[in-house]
């Protein structure tokens, strides 16, 4: 096989070639960026690594020096988009506890339900039987790095004074509460969003379902003025 | 296009022919049956009309004949399945109220996560842009059907004289709470399995879930002894 390409040139001054060290990551951002694109238009297992090639302007060789097959490709997609996802803005310190809580879950449904990650999720559940170990895989991380930003969030509205004493956001208690939070605002909007191309409708009912389910969260949570 | 063959045939005392009238729905349930298994074992796109008459033992025409296409005869597979999904036998109304709800969320639990039903649901998420129409009215119809069969239990073990007075269990509000419950017990025992081809290790996981989530519930209904 021959050697790719990008990896024998010399490095030079031109833009072709093997890039100096500070554009190393530039080719894998844009082979990651062009393999995300064609996941979502093909779904996984429409998606052809010539397309991919194509769309990101690289040669198939400088894509298999980086990721060995398709699947490790589209796990490396997915767990950045995901970890993308993961990087929150801090939600509203101010307002009552409902209203935080509530900003707080619009924030995570609004992280979640894109176009782009539900059509990629769309995708792993559609081919879960077919490669079982990629879905799992994909499953775990995303839950882990939902889990992990959702709890920061959950962690800094716990410090207010109302709720510092309750046992629910102790610290052994924080992740098991944060699930609890997760499941009731955003799991109904990503099970809806599974089943709806259209996207706007959920949208729509983001901030009214976000509000409901955060009250019954703080009444499960034994805050009791809302 | 010759008519097709079943429908022309005199009735007759043989099984071949249009059936008598006790037997009129046994093709219909017989196609169904077939048609089921091939959308599990191919997924909706790759299913074809002709291995599901293959599998009934039907003639094309007797399916045409029930089914305008593929799409109303997927709808009608999973509708009926999620109707008998939604046929529940009564569940625990001895033990504590947390040990009763843990019971009801068990059986929710056991019914939505099957084999059968999650390979359906993955199909049809998986098919969701291309057959958008289809995907919202399936997703419409199971989450009707799942609330209507999960608010007759918990509205059985609302009666108990414990949680009769509370406004989450009010007939106004029943139907809200009973989204709460399904949401907490099913909806992340739901989205796992979709992921995991393998359902074992979800199933284990089923009574302590059920648990935990049960006395969450509760606690967010304003029941303060859990």
């Amino acid at each position: 096989m021959a050697k790719p390409l990008i990896t024998t040139a010399k490095a030079g001054t031109t833009r072709r070639g093997r890039p100096p060290r500070e554009r190393a990551g530039e080719v894998e951002d844009r082979i990651l960026q062009a393999a995300l694109q064609v996941f979502i238009d093909r779904g996984y297992e429409g998606a052809s690594i010539d397309e991919i090639a194509e769309v990101a302007s690289a040669g198939k060789p400088s894509i298999y020096a980086r990721f060995t097959n398709k699947e490790t490709l589209f796990r490396e997609v997915v767990l950045r988009w995901a970890q993308r996802s993961g990087e929150m803005v801090g939600s509203a310190t101010s307002g009552s506890i409902l209203e935080r809580f509530q900003s707080a879950g619009v924030l995570i449904v609004q992280r979640a339900i894109r176009a782009e990650t539900i059509g990629l999720v769309r995708s792993v559940i559609g081919e879960a039987t077919r490669h079982p170990d990629l879905a799992t895989t994909i499953h775990y991380a995303m839950r882990a790095h939902g889990t992990a930003t959702s709890m920061k969030l959950v962690a800094e509205l716990a410090e207010a004074e109302e709720l510092r004493s309750l046992p629910a956001f102790a610290p052994a208690n924080i992740e098991a509460t944060t699930r609890y939070f997760i499941d009731l605002v955003l799991l109904p909007m990503l099970i809806s969003s599974l089943f709806h191309a259209d996207l706007a409708p959920i949208k729509a009912q983001m901030e009214d379902h976000a509000r409901e389910a955060a009250s019954f969260f703080l009444r499960g949570c034994g805050y009791s003025a809302v």
